[in-house]
C-alpha cells in the first residue's frame, strides 16, 4: 500500500478537547477513497456505497502529520472495493483500519454502470520517476 | 428515537456530480453523535472509538433538507453505545443506518472512566413544554 | 417550543477571545430559521427578509452545547414569522433570543408568492414515536 | 462612511437557492465590525452585545462582489455603537441596513470596562497617503 | 495605496504552531486582488496569470487584525498588473509585500479578450464621502 | 519528484467562474510544503519564509484531481528549499510550478535555528513495501 494525502492537523481539525475531531478525519478518508476510486475506474461518476466497521485505535494532536493509504482488494463488475489505513506520522501508530469501502461506479443515467476493470492500474510515468519515496 | 439536528445541503455539502459528499455526512454524524453522549454522561471529555459499517442507502441533492436521529442503546462501565439513523425529510427516504457509535468516557487524566450511567436520562423541561412536536 | 439542531463548539467556532464567535452564531440560527421556513411552507424557495433585534445576553466556551430552539408565530399571505431561542445546555443559560425572524415564500419566477399555509404543520410520525424526549 | 472589506461571492457562500446565504453574509459583518471596534478602542477584548433590527432590502449573486461600511455613532463609558451598510458594487443596490451594532468593551478579568474613548480616531498615516480612493 | 479587507485573526487561521497559517493569507490575497481586477476591468471573468515572488518578514498571531492593500500598476491589452502589501494592523509591522500579480481579461469564449482600460478607475461617488479614513 | 497529497476539486473549491480558486490552491500548497519541511527537518515549528514567482499555465475544473509533487533542492544551515508541481491527473497538464519554497527552521525560543540535515531523508519503511505505485 503506499500513502499518498497528508494532513497536518491544525487548530480548526480539534475536537474541544484537543484532539484530532473523528468527524474530520472521516471526511478526509471518503475524498481521498473517492479519490483513489475516480482514478482507478477512469470515471469520475463514482458514490460511496458501503464502509465496514472502524475501529479508532489511537488519535493525533495539534501539529502531528496523519497519513492516509487506500488499496483496492476487489473489483466487481459495476463495484470497487478499497481497503484504507490511517497513521501517525509522528507518533508512528496506527489511528485506524477500514477493511472495505465500496465505491459504485455510475454511468450518465444516475445508475450503476458496468466499469470494465478488473486490476489495480499502475501509473507508469510515476515508477519511472525512479525510486526515491523521499518523505 | 427523536431526530433533533438538521441539516439545509448548500453547494458547499456537495461532491462534483453534486450530490451530498459523502465525508460531510459523516462529519455531521459524528458531531451529533458525540454531543449526545456529552449530554447523557454529563461529560465534555468524550472520544469516538468504533463505528459499525454503514450502508448509503440514497443520497441528498442540493436544497434537501436532512435530519439526524440518535437513541442510547447500551450503557457499559465506561462506554456508551448510540444507534443513529438519518434521513431526508424533502424525499422521506432513509439515507443510511449505522447500528453502533461507541463513545468512551474519559477521565481527567486522559484514560477511560467509569461514568456511573446505566439509561438513558430523561430531560423533563423539554417534555413540560408540551406534545408540539412541530416541523 | 422544540429545540432541534445542536452544536458543539469547536476551536474553529470561537473568536479570538475564545468564546464563540458571534457571527457563527448568526450563521447557525439562519440556517436553522430556513430549515424550519422550508418545512412548514413545503417550499425550498424561501429567503430571509427581516430579523428584529438581538440582545446576546450571554455567550459559551469550547465544550459546550448550544441548542437552538424555532417556532413558527404568524403566518401571513405570502411570509412566515418566526421566532428563536438559543439556550446553552451546559450553563443552562438563555444565550439570545429573536423576536421576530420573517421568511418570504418565493414563486418560481423569484418573486413573493402566496403559500396558502395558516397554522403550524405537525409532524404526526414523529408524535407517534413516543413522548421520549431524551437528550 | 467608508467602505472597507469586500467580498467575492463564490459558490461556498450561496444558499440552495443560488444567492447569497444570510447566515454568511451576518458572519461577515459581525467579523468586520469587531475588527472597526478593536482599533477605535484599541482593545481586541471586545464583544457584540445587541443588533437592531435588519431589513434584507436585496441579495447578491455568485461573482458579486459586496462591500462593508462601518462608522461609529455613539460612544458610552463601556460600549461602542456602530452603523453599518452593506451594498452591491455589481448592482449598486443596498443588500441591508444595521443602524446599531454595540460592542462591549471588556477588562482583563472578562467584565465591562471604560474605554475612555469618546470620539472616532482618524488614522492620519492614511490620509496622508494622499486621496485616491480607487477602487 | 489605499487598504481595504481587513481580517481578525481566529483559530481557525491558525498554523499549529500559533501564528497565521501562510495558506490562509495567500488565500486572501487571491481573494482580494480578483476583487480589485473585477471592479478595475469591469469584467468577472479574470483569472489569476503570475504571482511575482513572496518574502514572508513577519507574521501575525491570534486577535490581530491585518489589512490588504492592492493598487493596479501597469495595464496592458489583455492583461492588469497589481502590486499588494500586507500589514498588521496591531504591530504596525509589513507581513508581505508582492510586486506583481497578473490577472488577465476573458471574454465570454473563455480566451484573453482586451479590456480597454488605460488607467485606474476613480470612483467618486467615495471621494465625495469626504476625507473621513477613519479606521 | 513523488506526487502525494491530492484533491478532488468540490464546488467548494470554486470561484464564481466555476474553474479552481487560485487562492484556495495556494492554500493547499502551502500546507504540503510545510508538512514536506516538518517530516524532513523532524521538527513541527517551521515557518515559510520566502515562495519564488508562480506561473498559473492552466486551470482545473469541477471534478478534477490533481495531486502535488514537493522535493526538496537544498539544505542551508536553518533553512530548507523545496519545488513545487501541481498537475491535473485528469487532463495530464501542468497546473504550476514554484521553483522555491523556502521554509526556516525554528527552535523553541521562536528563533532560527539550525537543523543539522544536509540532505533528503528516505523513509525506509516505504521502500520496503515494493515498487507499487499505483494511483
Amino acid at each position: 500500500m503506499n500513502f499518498h494525502t497528508r494532513k497536518w492537523i491544525k487548530p480548526e481539525d480539534l475536537n474541544p478537547n484537543g484532539t484530532l475531531f473523528g468527524g474530520s478525519l472521516l471526511k478526509w478518508i471518503d475524498e481521498e477513497a473517492a479519490i483513489y476510486a475516480v482514478i482507478q475506474l477512469a470515471n469520475s461518476r463514482v458514490v460511496t456505497k458501503y464502509m465496514s466497521s472502524i475501529n479508532f485505535v489511537s488519535s493525533a494532536r495539534q501539529g502531528d502529520i496523519i497519513e492516509l493509504g487506500i488499496t483496492a482488494t476487489r473489483f466487481g463488475k459495476t463495484s470497487l472495493t478499497l481497503h484504507c489505513v490511517v497513521r501517525n506520522k509522528i507518533t508512528h501508530k496506527n489511528i485506524l483500519t477500514i477493511d472495505e469501502i465500496v465505491f459504485v461506479n455510475m454511468g450518465e443515467d444516475g445508475r450503476p454502470a458496468p466499469h470494465g476493470k478488473t486490476e489495480i492500474t499502475y501509473l507508469r510515468d510515476r515508477e519511472l520517476e525512479g525510486p526515491d519515496s523521499a518523505t
